[in-house]
């Protein structure tokens, strides 16, 4: 590492993501600046404005660092569609009790625009499993989209945004089988619509 | 109709309720005052607070009355479990798409605490609806309501307050469909593990 602050490079704008889960994780959205992330990144804040249009971007892009695209695919999505359903709400629930997720609830609540942009994050995840599992574009798969990220959807806000019963009362191994189960439902059904085989 | 303020009466609650529907309606929730409620009520303000402890209160009691649960029962539910999916969507669907909802979705999105009690007048409809249908009590029920309340938040969530795609793209008929099939699912599943006989 160079001492003094450094101008753009390629591993500038990792440097900064690094940093903002840094600080958006010590002070929450509300307190945490951008010249605060500026600082931790050891970078001029110009820089920060500079590969970030604002302070909502880039909490979702580091938040999405945060998911860790890569390691989703790999161990969740990869595996193929059996199953499926239960390893992503065990994602899924991990991800929501975790610490990190502590301040996705906060700000998400405190500010709309940030649960819709976050929300585009999972979108855009689903979108990519689906290229994964071999869904072809069309219909049944816009279709079965909008079940599944309804069910991801109302699981996140009747279990972690809203608290309501009887969902606050699942154990995790209860939440993961009946939410997994559930999503499963609509995968195999998605899988069955395209293809009559896949339905066994 | 007598003329002047009226004091408290049998009648005088459901007045408040029919004058405070309006008066939201008219204003928002958030300009909506519960002197303007008295007002149109034609009852001292001291009544208002004697029946209601707060506007959100008085609110969410009013949007309840808005639901009008009897017709609910009546018209969605008592025809029983063989395509309740659907007319449950289908009516959560104009519910959405009324000017009702227009602000139960703003403030729902001002105020967390109203959302977490507007979703508690829909948890209290559904245990309702499950003692209907027959449903006896236990885990398969809790499990059951669990995944029901999560497909309804979750169309509300993604639909009508993030206004995500692809669920925003969908016309009525679709929407009516695609999620009131995935609400069956989670309905045959609950009467074919209660009692195998349904399952057919």
């Amino acid at each position: 590492m160079t001492r003094g602050r450094r101008r753009g490079s390629p591993a500038t704008r990792e440097q900064i993501l690094d940093a903002a889960r840094k600080v958006f994780d010590e002070r929450g959205f509300r307190a945490a600046s951008l010249r605060a992330v500026a600082r931790t990144a050891n970078v001029d804040p110009a820089l920060v404005h500079y590969y970030f249009d604002s302070k909502v971007q880039l909490y979702t892009q580091s938040v999405g660092i945060g998911i860790n695209p890569e390691r989703v695919l790999a161990e969740v999505i990869t595996p193929g569609r059996r199953g499926l359903g239960r390893r992503l709400m065990a994602f899924l629930t991990d991800l929501w009790e975790s610490e990190v997720a502590q301040f996705v609830v906060e700000s998400a609540r405190e500010n709309p625009a940030l649960a819709r942009q976050y929300a585009g994050v999972i979108v855009e995840q689903w979108r990519r499993a689906a290229d994964i599992l071999g869904f072809p574009h069309g219909i049944v798969r816009e279709e079965s989209l909008a079940q599944a990220i309804a069910v991801v959807a109302g699981v996140v806000t009747s279990k972690y945004l809203l608290e309501l019963e009887p969902a606050t009362s699942l154990t995790r191994e209860q939440a993961i089988r009946v939410y997994g189960d559930l999503l499963q439902g609509v995968i195999d059904a998605a899988a069955a619509a395209e293809d009559p085989e896949a339905k066994k």
